[in-house]
């Protein structure tokens, strides 16, 4: 249970936070953020400094990183997803530096989306949702939590494992979104599965995340619980808009992975915030596809494209 | 990549060295270890000491409990499975306590399970990769992995965000378990839908890890790729050993999950080691189911018990 909230007023509920958001913002595009310490830009490895262990040197140049690249590309976005493994991979000091990070896209007016696919029974689904959003209590004191706006959460386990997610996530105004159909190709391999009903395992996954949302919708007419729908499977967005009309799609996979931003219009069907369009190497990486130049001003130039490309498209 | 393993000897085959250490050790019980800073042994709360943040605070006492608990029981058990949900939620200070703790489990003998459950695509899969077993290399230098020997993997995803982690953990000498049919009440959700073929979405998963480990296959019968398969399901144990010979099956469910320990003679038709039982509360409360008392003696006996049950059953 959150440690926040309980005396305060309530928060608004998530679905109309991110249209709220989405309108002042006048963008749909999140800034993917999956920090690789071999491919930093150059001002954040010289914020490795040469003392410390290889871990802390590269959670504090990650840390680095993460600041640049939302002082560059951030004014374009709504949201920032950080890839919680590319912290990960760095130990605690990871860990520190995905904190850090959290905090200044806050501070910065976006929304945070925790993209770390979370998904356990009970009271351990509790526990990663005390680490993500809200926090704990304990006899040791207040122990918080990431403070992110919204999880992705692997639903495999069924509706007790995404419920016990959200009673952490929504005394403290946040939500998630379920892997419904994602980009990559074994993606086939398990949710395109057909079924005796005739529908497929996504299908059923999407029918999970309107029953849990059910309750939740907020005056914008979306919900507190979104599902990852991958932009290369644009085939599969109409029926699923079908199934989720109040579900936030968040549709990964434009810029690096191929994907060109036309044919997402069944996301955009319940107003501008219906989707969220994510891309992180396409803006990180935008100066080596120009052949070079300021990382900085380049990332913020492919952040505007894209942030006009859909805006254009889809508002 | 690791960054070990390169020019020393290959590791030992995974499925070999768990059938080895069964052997040596006559057991096949895991301790599961899941720490909630407010159920912590009364040593451990001492260890926390009262300077320092409450995150830092919970971080040492956790570690602390941890070590209590690994020389109580730990000699009585075979494996060691972390919740890593539990360490999540102290934050930065609770990923230096799980390194504390894993460092514990190796000195120990035991073998170390991270029990994170985790399933992502390609290039994110493998930083988890990186971040569970051998680590990865950058500009800072090394950047160690956990140095856990099997992950808990969800395949929701496909063969390609399964083949991704298996990437990194078999030049570690690592594994994987890959949930196939979990003991939760909403595994029946998406695990127990029926397919257009007949089979489950469960049987789908089974086949998978089947063909993932064909060809890791040691000279004791075991691959590189278990399985979980939930003992409060045991009707449908016998299903999915036939379809899945060779893997290792992590048995989750005894004790205060309410399984009893019997019926559960398909997942050791391979052998001793074709099934790991694993039990949390039911060792480190144990204490409080007898009254009180010390809690480590508790613990101690609890699990030898467990042991001496399962042995004397399917060895």
């Amino acid at each position: 249970m959150s440690g926040h909230g309980q005396t305060a007023a309530p928060p608004l509920p998530l679905g109309d936070r991110v249209a709220e958001r989405v309108a002042e913002r006048q963008s749909q595009i999140v800034l993917g953020v999956d920090p690789d310490p071999s491919r930093l830009w150059p001002a954040a490895r010289e914020a490795a400094r040469a003392d410390g262990e290889p871990l802390v040197r590269a959670g504090r140049a990650v840390a680095a990183h993460c600041r640049l690249l939302l002082d560059a590309a951030g004014g374009e976005c709504v949201a920032v997803k950080f890839q919680v493994a590319c912290f990960e991979r760095l130990g605690a000091p990871g860990w520190a530096a995905l904190s850090d990070a959290i905090g200044a896209a806050r501070d910065r007016g976006l929304l945070v989306i925790a993209d770390a696919k979370r998904g356990d029974i009970d009271i351990s689904a509790r526990a990663y949702g005390q680490a993500f959003f809200g926090g704990s209590e304990g006899p040791f004191g207040p122990l918080p939590g990431l403070g992110a706006d919204l999880l992705t959460a692997n639903p495999l386990l069924g509706r007790d494992s995404i419920a016990a997610l959200l009673s952490e996530a929504r005394p403290a105004g946040g939500g998630l979104f379920v892997l419904v159909r994602t980009s990559n190709p074994g993606a086939a391999d398990v949710q395109d599965l057909q079924l005796a009903s005739g529908e497929t395992v996504s299908d059923a996954l999407a029918a999970l995340v309107t029953d849990l949302g059910r309750d939740h919708v907020g005056v914008h007419g979306l919900s507190d619980i979104g599902a990852v729908t991958g932009a290369t499977a644009p085939q599969h967005l109409e029926r699923l808009r079908e199934a989720m009309p109040h579900a936030v799609m968040l549709l990964p996979g434009i810029g690096a992975q191929g994907a060109s931003g036309e044919g997402l219009e069944a996301a955009f069907a319940p107003g501008p915030a219906g989707g969220l369009v994510s891309a992180s190497r396409a803006i990180v990486y935008a100066a080596d596809a120009r052949g070079g130049g300021d990382p900085a001003a380049a990332a913020r130039a492919e952040a505007a494209r894209l942030r006009e490309l859909v805006w254009n498209l889809y508002a």
